[in-house]
């Protein structure tokens, strides 16, 4: 049999174990032109908590009885199509079953030659494609700027930070704990970092971290933290609104300071970022994230969770600020 | 004498006549290379309610105790300048003073014979640069678009629906009088109008007047109609942020609805305008504005006061929208 993931209710605040359902089905079988995938590592990202929402987005909502999907890599465990080939890996954005076919449409072959199978869905996947790109569409960090992270521990955000050091900004990362603030320094180089959890001024402390002011500020949070920065922005700076994690299991719409006056007065430029409207740079951008990985000049950090009942689990632990880095599920 | 009118104190919500102070000072003499400039017209913005605070911003503070500025045209009356002649006139930033000395510096002479004097303070000033500008800057609106403009009977907002038309966009306006969305549709050719002030779900009657949602929002408002715009907006869409009326007069830095999830949604870029980061763009906009006029492709309306004495109060009208179109005082 083969065990599928369902979406069983759409959460109300943060999601729990009981907004998921596990059922079997019958393995399938691949007809002519198809291919059978067997799931190896599940990718889970506090994104998804956006799809669980009844409301059009960039990308179409979770349906309540069906099942999640998100990043797989998957092995072809059998082929009837010529261009795969049984033994190969796979990537793409695939419902949550151990057993799947496809006729390959949206799949990405991945080579565990050139790096390990896992970092296709992390660094040299959506996660560091995200960093990349949402730097190089709207942030446009140059050198001397000073470059603000949120989430900056975190698979997408310590990237960004690490890229922000290349091209030779001054990087301060916000995170959630000692242990975090320590890593993004010391593992991924950040000129300094701020525990919002421990800082009662955020807005202060900022300021005190980026004495010339934020130019560039990566945001994957939203809310209290995007408020602390936006006072910090100088002229002409630029806000990649990437993520709202902070956001994501309230109930009710989220209010806050207003941000027009603060963005006529600096002529600050704020954009909401998908990589997912970027797909024709994806090739480009996994070249350049590969390069620097060769280079030596990109580290990540996983947290590799075991079982593939574990996959809600492990989405829900991201809302806890449980992963260190991209937050992966090995099945 | 020579009558000049001060900042008073700082007004704490809307301006009030208490907030500026009239005093006369001798009547100057220009000096070699002076020219002693007599006041004609007087721009009066809502933008001056921000230099009036204490407070940062793209330009300085006005200081209480010395006179306010504004956009003024003023005649040369003697000219001790060999780059100035007696009887030229010419458009600057300049203290609210019935006569003044100058040296030349950030003057532009205007010429009455190619268009009404009072011209260059509005349609072929920065009123219709910051159109202009703000919409090619930011806006970039594309034909078969759709343009919503707030404040879209006033002085901006009236010429960025006429441009909008000339892009070929659908143009929706929103305004707080039947009598002025009356005019933006019969004078200006906006394709529909709302009237906020009798209209109870702002969100819903956008998306009536907007049946194929809003690409482009021209916001000089800020508060409630920047959200009921933001929940209308497309992917891609640009919200350009010029002005924010409904909030220059809070005391307390006001709330609302968080922006960054809806932000990241739609893919939307929201950009702080201030005309004055455009300066080398202001010649081409000028020449491209006198041509529209020329072709008689812009309408726009005047409201004049008469007396230096009261500029103030045309300044506080302003909050209460009693202006048709550019308010001048002429002196």
């Amino acid at each position: 049999m083969n065990k599928v993931i369902l979406l069983k209710n759409r959460p109300e605040g943060k999601p729990s174990l009981k907004d998921f359902e596990f059922t079997e089905e019958e393995k399938p079988q691949p007809k002519d032109g198809e291919i059978l995938l067997k799931t190896k590592y599940v990718s889970v990202d506090p994104y998804l908590r956006g799809r669980m929402r009844d409301e059009k987005s960039y990308i179409a909502p979770f349906e309540v009885g069906k099942p999640l999907e998100s990043g797989i890599i998957a092995e072809v465990v059998e082929s009837k199509n010529k261009n795969f080939n049984k033994g190969e890996y796979v990537n793409g954005m695939l419902p949550w079953k151990q057993f799947q076919t496809s006729n390959g449409t949206g799949l990405n072959k991945v080579d565990g030659e050139k790096a390990p199978l896992k970092a296709y869905l992390g660094i040299l996947g959506l996660t560091g494609i995200t960093a990349y790109l949402g730097l190089k569409k709207i942030g446009k960090p140059e050198k001397g700027e000073t470059l603000l992270v949120s989430a900056a521990a975190g698979a997408v955000g310590s990237i960004v930070g690490q890229i922000g050091k290349i091209k030779g900004c001054h990087v301060v990362g916000i995170a959630g704990s000692e242990e975090k603030i320590d890593r993004i320094q010391e593992k991924f180089g950040f000129d300094a970092a701020i525990n919002y959890k421990t800082t009662s001024n955020m807005k202060k402390a900022i300021a005190e971290a980026c004495p010339d002011g934020v130019d560039v500020y990566f945001d994957n949070v939203g809310g209290e933290i995007l408020d602390a920065a936006l006072a910090n922005m100088n002229k002409y700076s630029r806000v990649i609104n990437c993520g709202a994690i902070s956001l994501y299991n309230e109930i009710k719409t989220p209010t806050g300071p207003r941000v027009e006056s603060t963005l006529i007065k600096n002529s600050i430029l704020m954009q909401g970022f998908t990589v997912r409207d970027f797909v024709k740079d994806f090739g480009p951008a996994q070249r350049r994230l590969a390069q620097w990985m060769e280079e030596d000049k990109l580290n990540y950090l996983e947290t590799v969770v075991e079982g593939f009942e574990n996959i809600p689990q492990a989405f829900i632990d991201l809302f806890e600020g449980k992963n260190k880095g991209k937050m992966i599920v090995v099945v």
